[in-house]
């Protein structure tokens, strides 16, 4: 421990330090994982960031708002960093989720530390790696939970409020975890420490698949949010409830699945209601209330609008006709991303060995598009053979990973040495 | 305590004892009862049964299957209990269910014993009082458990296996009860014991509302059953996944929602969907299984059979249109149950006073309808004046419960003077 900004290096490559973390929050039933923020998985999966930190001889630092930083300073750098080139992504899942979503950047990251420093590349400027928290929202129902407070994007009101399924707070999960809420709040020095942000991700589609390519640049994220629908009927008996009498919100709900397909292809869209709380929830009582969660996302903010505007009127359509309420809460709406010009160039020429990279737009969002309303950001995409995510099946082959940490260290070593 | 058997007898009508139980089990959040086989709620309600039952120096017996059973022997009598009269309901509710289906039954027994002794009836043959387990199946999902177990209609391997959701079997929390799950099985003394039982309930429907009338005999109990329909599809990314790459289960259950609601009206009958479990249920993440459970009723079995074949094969037609695999599994199925000529004309007959007494069908089940199969069995209803049941909203004025015991202590006189 006698020099702990070098004596630790050691030479690995993106495969063999990807299984330390396969086995954390693992559903054993489906192979899926259930990294929730604050939970357990996560407690470990954060104790491995700061494990593989101190190995390379990183200072860690977690920010007000549970946020993860790893520096790796210049020699002879004095005082906080600044410009750095930062990198990583996030450790949490969605329920049942991919291995790949999120730790595929941060463990990329450690990864190009690793082989930039074997090329003997001395950084001019800190290099940072970060790991956001509850960046998939799995929990407290708000995506990008960790970087909207860091860029003041969620007030930090709003963010201790939030409940989980158990009715917790986020203030009572962070004050179990031994952190005081009232730390929360936006990052006052993020756009004077972070020079760049480049976040690299497994592709959440096929496009790289289809051309046959391992790596890609991002061009933007669509714009996308999360709008809660709580229809309100009456619960009653399943059997002696004769038809006219009832006021069940099943049948629009249903409808309204219907509805958000129907009006998700007309706009050329996205629109899916995959989270569903039915009340009571007993086989043989009429529902009283089903609570739905709608995500939508466009290629633009006007379509999107319209698509949810579209869909919303439907939905109160289906509702009058069965005597049911209904509440439309829009519960965050992000707007489109463009990543900048500037970093997107560089990192493509800094990736001029793989010929011409493939430019993408996605559908999906991430913590470099909360950022990147502070900060240039850019994103690397790695192939996913299937497309599929956020579930058990997710997949990226090794020598892919390889190859994305690879890239990944490219651009470091290009913007780090100049 | 030295004359057991009526040293503490007291004169009570319905009301004074019925708001002993009103705080068990309550949901403050909506005034909704959660009072689950097992459960500490369904503790205390038998611990209140035995207080009750203690109180009138009855004796206590708890069967073989958790049922509980209060004794008022006929001077003299020795021995077991044999042709008895036995009067009760269940204790349990169904999630955020009403305070009066099954309690309702229970302490009128008690009530009527009351009322019967105050006129000085002496009893020639015993009175029983019984609360049946889990007559809901709100936690291990098949209702009237504790009947069916006794009556042989369940077999003690398929009870000792169901699961409640949390993963725990009936046989697990039967131990955590300090009761024995080997125990289970057949009640070999049901029909020599039972003369007759005779169950009181709540109307769960607004047929004596819309006639003026307090009290009901039951003529037939629909033929109803449960099916659980499993829609198995892929979770997936729900921004970044195609609308063509989806094979998304939601969309084929929210069809079949529609055709259960068609079917049944073109059946003259009832289907719900009210119990849905959503995998993994993100707002982010396509589905990659849904399940829903199908309750269906109609006046006769050849109906119903024909209903829930017309649903599950439209069910099909949505799940193969989407490319969704689709399970069907009936869960339990109840025949019709006519309630004898004999029981009733005599109760009719009983109740004379109160001028020509309705006959109703009802579509819901009971623990008499289940007991029929072995024993001469009787339904009164009492009535719901909003015909509300299983919620919060479920009522009925204390008058017409007073008058329902009233009518049991003649129905109870009767029986037991002969």
């Amino acid at each position: 421990m006698s020099d702990a900004r070098g004596a630790n290096r050691q030479t690995s490559t993106f495969d063999t330090l990807w299984p330390a973390i396969l086995d954390i929050g693992r559903n054993p039933a489906n192979g899926g994982y259930r990294r929730f923020a604050w939970s357990d998985a996560d407690f470990t999966l954060r104790e491995w960031f700061v494990g593989e930190a101190e190995r390379r001889g990183l200072d860690v630092e977690v920010d007000r708002n549970g946020n993860l930083w790893a520096w790796w300073m210049p020699p002879g750098w004095s005082g906080d960093p600044r410009d750095a080139f930062v990198t990583g992504s996030h450790l949490d899942s969605v329920p049942d989720g991919g291995a790949f979503d999120g730790p595929l950047g941060v463990v990329s990251a450690f990864a190009a530390i690793d082989i930039v420093r074997e090329r003997g590349v001395v950084p001019a400027i800190p290099v940072g790696v970060a790991a956001f928290s509850d960046e998939e929202g799995a929990r407290f129902g708000v995506a990008c939970v960790g970087s909207q407070l860091s860029t003041g994007a969620l007030t930090a009101d709003r963010a201790r409020g939030l409940r989980d399924i158990d009715g917790i707070t986020l203030a009572e999960a962070l004050v179990r975890a031994a952190r005081d809420p009232n730390q929360l709040g936006p990052d006052r020095h993020l756009a004077e420490r972070v020079g760049v942000f480049v976040e690299l991700h497994v592709e959440q589609g096929r496009a790289l698949d289809l051309i046959d390519a391992p790596v890609a640049v991002a061009s933007s994220i669509w714009p996308h949010g999360r709008w809660e629908f709580t229809f309100d009927g009456e619960a009653n008996h399943a059997g002696a409830t004769r038809l006219v009498d009832r006021r069940d919100p099943m049948l629009a709900f249903a409808s309204s699945v219907h509805t958000a397909r129907a009006q998700a292809q007309a706009h050329q869209a996205v629109a899916t209601f995959g989270k569903v709380l039915v009340s009571p929830n007993g086989a043989n009582a009429i529902p009283s209330q089903i609570r739905a969660w709608l995500d939508a996302r466009a290629a633009d903010e006007a379509t999107l609008t319209a698509l949810v505007e579209a869909i919303s009127a439907e939905a109160h359509g289906h509702a009058t006709l069965d005597s049911v309420g209904l509440q439309v809460v829009a519960e965050s709406i992000t707007p489109i991303v463009e990543f900048p010009e500037g970093p997107r160039a560089r990192l493509t020429k800094a990736l001029g060995r793989l010929g011409e990279i493939p430019v993408l737009p996605t559908a999906a969002g991430h913590d470099a598009g909360i950022l990147s309303a502070q900060v240039p950001t850019a994103m690397l995409f790695v192939r996913n053979p299937t497309g599929v995510s956020h579930s058990p099946a997710e997949h990226a082959e090794m020598d892919d990973c390889n190859e994305g940490a690879e890239a990944l260290a490219d651009v470091m070593a290009d913007w780090i040495s100049s």
